[in-house]
Formats: structure tokens, sequence, C-alpha cells
């Protein structure tokens, strides 16, 4: 099976889900603005909605450019990669949930830490799926990929997935000490991703 | 008329109804975690929406994949194949209602049975729907596949799909018995039909 | 300009609408059916929100039919094409707060007229921006079709789909009348539009 | 890396973000238009609603239009072009939360101004990302281009993305002035660059 729908329904999954990011932020309410406190206030006293948003945005979106150099490797696809993909497709399908509850749990007096380690569990998820499937293409199914490379080159691509995973580890388990540190954490990652350096390095 | 739109409108309403089942996972209000329930606590307690969640999002997963492996046999469609594969889509798009429904009544006193059935009422049809869009392509509009088949080779593929009906006959008839297993039938067969050893076997 | 993504926009923008649909069949609340009515009784009772749906649904996956039909002709676009298309894309995407509003409505003491109205009016609205699209391509610019015909088959083809104009027109008046008059005549003609004996009409 | 697929993820994001403005326009619950107003009062009365609607829906279709002429001039893509494609692409995602911002607070006693702002400010940035997008083509990275171009004609093709910003710039501003002048050169734009002599002209 050719790589062209599993391509285009991968990228509809990705750009609703980073689109549907954006039903989080909540206009607030006339009434709840009538009573003293201004909309400035409002506005600026949901500051976490705002960076979470930004991260897990930043976040899908590098997922899709990697996502993207990942699939043009290969000529087509088998059953094992269409469900691995399907798996990778569900870890960022729930990334608005857990952008959501961490967003409204940041600074709550309870629940924070579990929030915060809900969020970096997710992404840890979401590149543990990218990891799998980037294995299952360079080790176990490199009759599938276009170009023929060496073990040791395949090696090295699977390394530099595995090595992405890092961050995340740190970030979910920090949320066990704060969860501002998942937050900086996932947010770094994201910007540092998109920087001009990291152009190239897998997540 | 060519697939190539007909596969893209397909891709666009699954990759849509499968994103849009992440609204029906909420997030516990600041409130009601305040009154001595911790957020651990209300996470924990609303399994249901996670396990009718994963069900709903590999069913429709995998309809993708039998979708495309369906419409890839085909050269041309005409408007029979547009208007079975548009109330495919509708059985398709109404999952996340469905999906909420079983997940809101699977624990309730009163109310279970029937949101069990619909539940899996509704995936029945669209088991159904892929069966009446096979049977249209294979026994009434051979002419327009991609290649000849035998009329032997046609019927085995869509006895296969056929064979899948079964599963989704029981599952809506043990709602009226037990709404859990309703649930553990549909969860079990998406988790089969994403294992190695079902690769090739349609819903 | 090529119409590739002039497709795949359009597409992007009917998938999306038709799958939204669903956020309008509503699951009854818990703590609504613990009081005596059952779930069978609510879920019976909100029967307009499913004929509203199945009615809007069909409707949109004729619309994309018959968008692709017509924009299959199109060797290029350009700004007109590309602006005509966009307001019928915007007609479209508002079909999902209009079925909201006649859905709730059409058993209520006041406001079920209006609320077929806009109905009526905005699929009427619809039919009308298609009308437009198609005499800009058949009339005004007809170097961007693929085939050369003649202006002959060219009013053919338009006056086809102006025909599809009346059956809106009666729809939206008749809502003065009664708005079950609206439903049934919009439901009736998305059903007729998916009979075999109507492919190759346009709406 | 060819630009299919980053045409085909920004053509999903800018569908649905489009669609989903459709999530902003409330039907009157029933018990609120039993007390005496009419539906048809409350309809009309919701009038910024439309406006906004109307507004943000041409702005992005008109976004969609430009960037769709902007990408059809790239051979293929860099990390650079890829990244700053997703910043364009986050200031649209926000779209429908200032859209929903500015309808609710534009007749308010407060807020309105900042509302306003808020909105000018998304769509200033939107055309300055488009800008900055326009510029890493034009000045940075030329070989990426289709065609060999001189760098008087890009200079050119980046002045009239930039002569877009200004319109922009004096809406945000005029949001602490009325915000009533805010929606209407937003809308007035957006009705300009449909009309027929606005083709070719860029945001």
């Amino acid at each position: 099976m050719g790589t062209g729908r599993l391509e285009s329904f991968s990228d509809g999954v990705l750009a609703v889900a980073i689109t549907l990011l954006v039903l989080n932020i909540a206009v607030p309410g006339l009434n709840r603005t009538a009573n003293g406190a201004t909309l400035a206030h409002h506005l600026a006293s949901q500051w976490p909605v705002y960076a979470a948003y930004v991260t897990s945005f930043l976040t899908i979106g590098i997922i899709w450019i990697n996502h993207h150099a990942m699939i043009s490797r290969l000529a087509r696809a088998d059953h094992s990669i269409l469900i691995l993909n399907l798996l990778l497709l569900l870890t960022v399908a729930v990334i608005p949930f857990a952008t959501s509850l961490f967003a409204e749990y940041l600074r709550a007096d309870h629940g924070a830490k579990l929030a915060a380690g809900v969020y970096g569990g997710i992404l840890l998820a979401m590149a543990l799926a990218f990891s799998a499937l980037d294995r299952q293409m360079m080790l176990r199914r490199p009759q599938l990929l276009k170009d023929e490379l060496s073990l040791e080159q395949r090696r090295r691509i699977l390394a530099r997935a595995r090595a992405g995973l890092i961050p995340y580890v740190i970030a979910a388990g920090l949320a066990a000490v704060s969860p501002y540190a998942t937050l900086v954490i996932c947010l770094g990652l994201a910007v540092f991703y998109a920087l001009p350096v990291a152009s190239g390095i897998g997540i």
C-alpha cells in the first residue's frame, strides 16, 4: 500500500488536533467581567492557558514536521506501520484534553502536580509512539523504505528519535516536584526544535 | 469520476470524527475538585470515558484502514458508490455522540443498556454500510474496479466484509444483557483488528 | 492557478462542516434522566435533532458531490472563481448553526417559523452561491474550462444548476406556513438527490 | 522537502479554523426566548456575532488564497520555511477565539476597546507572520523558489506583502478610539480583497 492516504489521513488528524486547541481558550463571560474585575484582568489571569496553548501548538507542529520527514522515507506501508501510526495519532489527539487539564490546574492548590504529570506523560507517550514507529521502519521493515540504508545508518536515525525521549522523561518526572518545571521544559523544548540549529533533529 | 476526491473527502470526515472524540473527555472543574475529592479521584472515576474513547478511536482508525484498502480497488466511482460511501461516513460521523452517550450511562442505574445498545447499534450500522458499499463494488459495479477479478474472487472479498458484521450483531445484542459485555466486545474487536494476525482481515 | 488546492481546501471545509453537525446532538444529562423520565424518552423526544441532522448531512454530502463534478470541469481557477467558491463555503459552514436552530425551535410555541425560514434560507443561499459559481464558469470564464463546450451546452449545464434553486425557494417560503413543510421538503430533496434516478442532476 | 504536505497540512489547519468559527454563533436557548423577547429579537440582537463571523471567514479565506499563491512559488521547503509557516498557522488558529471575544464585548460598557485591540492585533500578527514567511522566501532562501527571479522582482513581491500590513496596524491602533472602527476596517478590508479589482494584491 502506498503512503499517500497514510500521509493525508495523518495530516488531517494533526491539523484538526492542532486547531481544536483553541477551544480551550475561553472568552470571559460578560457577567463575570461586570463585577469590578476588568476584562484585561481576566485575560491576563488566564496566562497558563496561553502558555499551554503555545507549547502544545508548537509541539504538534514539530511532530508534524518530523512525521513528514519520517514517512517520506517509506516507499509503502504494511499493517504494522498503519497501526503504529494510528497509536501515534491517538497520543496526539488527546493533547487538547491534556493541555486543558494542565492549564486549568497549573496554579490550583491541589492537583497541579498530577495535571502536569498527565501532560508530560502524554507528550512522553507521543514520543514513545514516534520511536516505536521509527523502530518498526528502521529495524523490522527496512524492505519498505525507499532507499537502501545500511544497518549503521538506520541505527543512527533510530538513535536520534530515541534521544528525543529523554527530555520528555525529565519533563514528566519533574511534575512530581513542580508543575512549572514541566511547563518550562516542554515549552523550551518546542522552541528549541523550532530554532534553525535544531533543523534535522527529530523529537 | 476518479477516486481522488472521494478519498480526500472521506479521509477528511474520518480524520475530523476521530479527532473530535477528545471533546468527550471533560476536564474536572476546579470547584468540583475543591470539595474533598481529589483530582486523581475525579480522573480515575471517569474511566468509562477513556475506555469508550480508545474503543471508538481504534474502531474509526481500523475503518479508515479498511476503507483505504477497499477504495484502492476502484478505478472510478459512480453516483451509487458516492452515495453509499456518504452513508458509511454518516454512521462514522455519529460515533462521537454514541461514544459520549455510552460513557455517560455505562454505570448509571437506568439507561445503561439502552446507551450500550445505541453504541453497538451504530457500530453495527457502520459495518452494514461498509458491507453494502463492498457489495455494490463487488457484485453490481465490477466494471468500476481497477483489476478484473473473477466472480469467485469478488465473492470471497465480500464474504470477508460480511463476516465482520457478526461480532457487532453480538455486541449490540448483548447490550440487553450487560452494557459491559458490549464494551468488552467492541474494545476487544478493535484491539484484535490492530494485531499483526489480523492484517488483511476486513471489519 | 491549478484547481488542486481549491479542491483540497473545499474538501476540508465541507468535511469539517459535515462532521461538526454531530456536536448538535446532545447527550441527555444523568441528572435530567434521573427524575422519572427515562433515557429512552429523552432520546426519542429529541427526534427533530436527528431529522435535522440527517437532512443537513445528506445535503452537504450532495453539495460535495455536485461541487466535485463542477470543479472537475475547470482546468484552472482565477480570483473570481476562488472568491465565489469561498462564498459557497461560507453558506455551507453556517449550516451547523442553522441546523441546531431549526431542531431547537421546530416544536416551540414561538420562533418555529422563523427558525425554519433561517434554515431554508441558508440552504437557498447555498444553492444561489452554487449557481453563481456555475454561471461564472459557464458564461463568464469559459476559457478556464478543460473542454471547449458550445454556448448551448454551457447554458444547459447552468440551467440545471438553476432548476435546483426552485425547491429551496419553496422550502424557505413554506416556513411561513409550517416549519414541518420546510423539514419535509429539505429532507425529501436530499433523499431524492441520493437516489439512483437523480444521478447527474445538480442541486 | 517537497511542498505537497506543507500545502496539505496548511489547507487542513485553515479549513478547520475557518469552519470552527461557526461554533461562536450561539442558538438562543428556548427558556431565554420564552420570557417575552422573541427569537427574532434575540437573533437580531447578536448582529456583532454575524459581523465578526463574516469578517473572520473572509479574512481566513483570503489568507488561504494568498498562501496558496505564495507557496506555489516554492519548489521545496527547508526547516525555516516550515517553522515560519507554523507560526503563520498559529496566528490563524487563534482567530476563532479573537472573533468570539470581539463579538462578545463589542457593545459592552467595558472591555470593548481591549477586545477590538486583541482582534486587530491578532490579524496584524497574522499579516506580520505572512510577511516574515514571504521575506524568508524572497530574500533569504531564493534558491528554494521554482523560478529564478531577479532581486528586483523579489523585492517587489515582498513590498506588496508588506503594504498589506498597514491597514491592520491602523485597525489595531484605532481600537483605542472605537471598536467599531476596527470592525469596519477589518470587514471593509476583507470585502475589498474579495473584489475583482483586488485580484493579485496580497494581504
